[in-house]
């Protein structure tokens, strides 16, 4: 069984160690976001994909979701030492050898998915993962100027980790998204795939600049396979993160059944809400989207993986 | 009084350590070999002016003579986890540091001048450290070439620390030198210079491309402060390094008077020898240069500020 996933950072990395540990002889192709990559230092960073293969390879600082374990920060602290920042974006010492090299290898002209094939080599992730796109997609999020009284623009990863989603979102702009291809082998993935699962990651910032590659929604679309999605949103609020402030910023409802409408039948052919969201399945399913309600919380492995027996098993029974 | 010092990496760190104690008024402004910078793993090392830098500004490695003190190594361990090398650099995690803020500057557009100058500013070396160039110059030693039975040009680096100076050295060549320019402030440093110290630094390999850069030469050559150099070569064979090899390689005897020859009338006009070569003296006098012997051995802090203040009693006596 060849299982598509396209993914964000921490809850995709965790929906995916629980899909290996629920079907470990599945073939799992991720696509993953690029859009909060982001050039610090001089070095490039990818954090969904980091975050992917860290976690399924064993190398990830588990408490925290992000980041290296056993982790140190002298080069940070050197860094600030010469007064180079920014501060806010905390960068551990192994970590920092990852970027060291995807920068070399980019610089060299390997495009990023040959490089994160390079690092995936280290960490056997156990899943292809790959980039959504090698052209580079970056998202911002559009808030208040306090100088000017109007807008501006920021990196997602500046409103995220710096400004800890506290300005207002007024809109949120994947830009170059719409002049990006799909990575190599994307397209490829979803044409194959028996199966695909949309993990409960934020639908605006993790799968949202995923699904806006020109082609990738359209091949999600097309698919033949069932698509079945996980509510990121459990009881009106997101698990983790700031999926309500984002998915406000586009005028999305933080709830279970607005976020499937949001992706829509056309991309969606099932999808699970929480038991506590029980009362979104009526909803969902009059949009045309086969519903039912699961615990969906994923508080450790095990509930990782009954969750993705549950998605793959709404998938059987659409696949009919 | 202002002093100019062509400098090379140790031997050149631990001698002007002896000129700040000897002399705390002076003004001094060190002319840095760049001719052994590196670019490994994508990131720019400038091994000779970080050993200066670190070194007046207590940051380096005291008994190494090298990198940084309370240094740790887990950047270099992560890129080998990788299988990115080379391994026989070992740089640490502070020195990484380092090197990231300079690449990151370089690339952004700023000439290593610019860029040293800033990273002084957090070292606070009490010397104007100058890049010999802004301009590329890179020395390469040729070697045999086992595989070919011809020969072949390897990085100055590559020479030393990964070869360990063993293979015949059978010529070097500072490539890009004839091209260069001398870096802002180089040549208004040597015209303002009321002396000039040529400190025991490997003729060939660290003075050697900071003479190569057209202009410098002819300024130390054309200046009316005197200019005094002390022998890297004691009985025979120098302090350190592997000047010997790279004399060879060039044609010059390693003896004290053999480099005092090399260098030249033209350049130096006080050459101080170790008290062990005072045989060397009457030769040296001879071929223009005056000359005495005292002891030249750098065995510590006050050693160091021994030979300057000899030096300087030289030039103080040449300026007459």
């Amino acid at each position: 069984m060849h299982i598509v996933v396209p993914a964000g950072g921490i809850g995709a990395a965790r929906f995916l160690r629980g899909l290996r540990a629920a079907a470990p002889d599945a073939q799992v192709t991720v696509i993953g976001n690029t859009g909060d990559d982001i050039t610090l230092f001089g070095l490039r960073i990818c954090p969904d994909l980091d975050t992917v293969m860290y976690t399924l390879g064993g190398g990830i600082n588990d408490e925290q979701g992000w980041g290296r374990a056993d982790e140190a920060f002298v080069v940070r602290e050197e860094l600030a030492a010469y007064g180079v920042g920014p501060a806010w974006f905390g960068l551990g010492d192994r970590d920092f050898a990852t970027h060291i090299v995807r920068t070399q290898m980019l610089s060299a002209g390997y495009p990023l998915s040959a490089v994160t094939a390079a690092l995936c080599d280290r960490w056997q992730p156990g899943v292809t993962l790959l980039p959504m796109s090698d052209d580079r997609v970056e998202t911002h999020v559009v808030i208040g100027d306090e100088e000017t009284g109007g807008r501006r623009a920021v990196h997602f990863q500046e409103y995220w980790v710096r400004l800890h989603a506290e300005p207002l979102a007024h809109d949120i702009v994947v830009v170059g998204a719409e002049d990006a291809k799909p990575g190599p082998g994307v397209l490829e993935a979803i044409a194959r795939a028996d199966v695909v699962l949309v993990p409960p990651s934020n639908p605006v910032v993790s799968i949202g600049p995923v699904l806006a590659v020109p082609g990738i929604r359209e091949a999600l679309e097309a698919t033949a396979a069932p698509v079945v999605g996980l509510s990121p949103i459990v009881a009106g609020a997101p698990v983790r993160g700031m999926a309500d402030k984002v998915l406000a910023a586009i005028g999305v409802q933080a709830s279970a059944a607005a976020v499937a409408v949001h992706y829509g039948s056309g991309l969606v052919d099932g999808w699970l809400v929480d038991t506590s969201d029980s009362d979104a399945v009526p909803e969902v399913t009059a949009a045309g989207i086969a519903s039912r309600a699961v615990p969906l919380l994923m508080t450790d492995l095990d509930a990782a993986a009954a969750m993705v027996r549950e998605a793959l098993q709404l998938a059987a029974e659409l696949a009919g």
